[in-house]
């Protein structure tokens, strides 16, 4: 009795560590062409290696699309990731599937909202940092007033733009770099929020904790007034009990 | 029964809409004049546009004006809304009126007072970077020593500036251009105050759930409070019964 | 019987206001000391202005030291005032004394503390960057390879300081110049700070709002239940009279 | 009867003020080193105090594994402290035990929450920049395309990192200088946030205390129920007593 809107539950949960996996290949692939800049077999690995998780996040799409109950309901629903699996220019967005290797961390963090947040704030951060370093040096490098050129000045030039200090020391001269550059400082404002946030709440958490303590009324302030109202109807009830053995009354059914 | 109050009210209400739509031409017109700059008849129509939706602006006031029960008090506590409609200066500020605009995406939203935030704070800086690019090009590129000579830098120099980033690749060099810069200044802190904001909101919310969850007082316990006092009410009414029985009097009219 | 503390009380309120304006003269004298740096009379006038209320700070903080009843504590406990009025470098410290101003514009504003704390911090950022950038320019100006070289300069440079977007585009090279510098730093962090906790405070009671209206116990839940239980001490007295007029008793007296 | 793991909380309470002399000794040593740049005995003496409070952290290092109940269960829960002792780039963080003389300064703040993030905030912020700066200038000063020559400047220059300002006239050339340059821009990000969410914690409570003075449940509500309660027995008890008396039912025992 698997209804399609089962299978396609499944399907997700199932592929969902394996897409990471791929992400991961992906990831690596990307780092080592933008890095090594390989030549020969070492060019034809990282180009296999590309095309094969791009098919395989294209078969995902196609067999989620097959598998969805209304499929023009679900495409209408789902042009995002379309967008993702055709455009080359959104590629890096498949990496948004690492989100999934977080969770294994998550274990160590424990489910506090808290740490939660910090978690994926630093592991954003850091996936941001690392994935707009190699994408600004491919942008940038074959410019030739380019100021970024080597990886360091690319690393060094993503941490200054995600903190907001911004020195401009070095700074990005091609379209792309300026997009990548948008989105650094996106997820610099987004830091800061989080960080700031998390830290404003746990200090007002320790505060009205202090304050609290001594004034909040809890439900035991609550069982103690029922506890009081229980006691009230059994001396009410011994009454009764009194009443009727003084008046010969028999006792009720 | 058309009192003035309600007659000013009516009106306000029935032009919001329209003249929220005449900001958007106004502001068409000021984004095709900085960036195509148009000769002959394209400059003619902008110059139209822009004259139209000016004495519309113009009109507006003096109806509300005419509308107002006591106009020297309507004159004195509406300076402000003299000011945008007569200083060129101020001219930009008839976008606020795009405001309204932003409550058709409430729907999507809903009312949820973090989606609103969140809501006015994206079209806020979205229009917010939009104006200041287009107002510091036309400010900047007649300066022999300006840095700011096309639209792209304008707008990436909005971007760094609104971020509170601020490479200084490029800097305005006009006093106009300074005085935009110091409003997108402004907006930046608001932006990183609001995102801050909305997530520790979030946050703090959420933690406060989690602990509250145990030991907080809801009206849960108070409606159990009063069932409780509800029950020794009836035993008390069953025992008064029983003691009128016993002593045979008559139940009370 | 008016006590030593009573008599510095009194001067400390009767002094207030006026200390205050003298401040403002104090301030105005130093404006026009840096802006115009006036020649013959001129100069004389703003020399004589600034002796004389200088003079006025020490006469106060003698007069107070005199009131004191315990003089050595009082020096002791207000060795921060004394180097106010004596070392010429903290001599911007007594505009602190504006602070009395700013109370004015608290009755506009009325008690709530988000109102206060939005009014001291756009007081404060602008007085800060006003001052700022007089003392900036006073000590730059004379350096042969200064940037900061007129009011203009200085006040863009201050604002691009507070926000913390720190183009670069101009930087003092004093170490005067460098020292107000690192305060105006210290304000920005705290400006940035202010707003947002002040956005925050304002959503998180506003979601709080919304949440809490549904189930949140309130004093009128607690009224409800000690009406509650008066009804039922009502029947009860009520009961005991009747069983007092069964049984023949005589009512208590 | 001394267990181990006693033994070892008693070295640690022990030797917790000794080693924080130790490390503001080591942090004189280096500071000594780095800004005078001693030649003959001078060199020798900051030599020889950085050998022995190096030697002395070991020591604690070597005493603290031999206390140790499960020494490899220590060894590896202590890697990092092993990699402080050993690493010669990991060095400056032995002056995390510095915050052991922070906690003197506490007695004056008192316990708050509010306070002691306030106070760890800004002695974490004035070493943090104190060490950057030293570290910067050793790591920069001998590069000859470097900025950053004199203790001035490293000064200024960490100063406008952590405030996220990035001004840009002066940054680091060398790798060293960099990661430095990252770790003054996290605890600049942790700073603003600190300092924002200090802010934000007291302005809610402060705008909560002003709410809920009106219509909050506290404990003096819970006290008053808990009274009406006991009066209602009261009278209970008392009409149980007049019951008994008028049917000649003897008291209870």
């Amino acid at each position: 009795m698997t209804t399609p809107q089962n299978t396609m539950e499944k399907w997700e949960r199932r592929t969902e560590w394996p897409l990471a996996g791929v992400a991961l290949l992906f990831l690596a692939a990307y780092a080592v062409d933008v890095l090594i800049r390989p030549h020969g077999t070492g060019a034809d690995i990282t180009r296999a290696v590309t095309a094969v998780s791009w098919s395989l996040f294209i078969a995902d799409y196609l067999v989620r699309l097959g598998l969805a109950r209304n499929r023009w309901r679900w495409f209408y629903r789902h042009l995002f990731d379309l967008a993702i699996v055709v455009l080359p220019l959104l590629r890096p967005l498949q990496l948004l599937r690492l989100v999934t290797l977080i969770t294994v961390m998550q274990r160590a963090v424990g489910n506090a909202i808290r740490g939660r947040v910090v978690m994926y704030t630093v592991a954003g951060a850091v996936l941001l940092v690392f994935v707009a370093s190699l994408a600004v040096l491919e942008s940038e490098r074959g410019q030739p007033e380019a100021h970024i050129t080597h990886f360091g000045q690319a690393l060094w030039w993503s941490i200054t733009t995600i903190t907001t200090v911004g020195y401009g020391d070095l700074t990005p001269v091609t379209a792309t770099g300026r997009v990548i550059a948008v989105l650094l400082m996106i997820g610099g404002i987004s830091l800061v929020g989080s960080i700031t946030a998390t830290l404003a709440s746990w200090i007002v958490q320790r505060v009205s904790d202090e304050d609290a303590a001594a004034n909040m009324v809890t439900t035991e302030h609550i069982g103690r007034l029922l506890a009081e109202i229980a006691d009230l109807r059994g001396e009410i009830a011994q009454m009764r009990e009194e009443g009727r053995r003084s008046s010969g009354q028999p006792p009720p059914a």
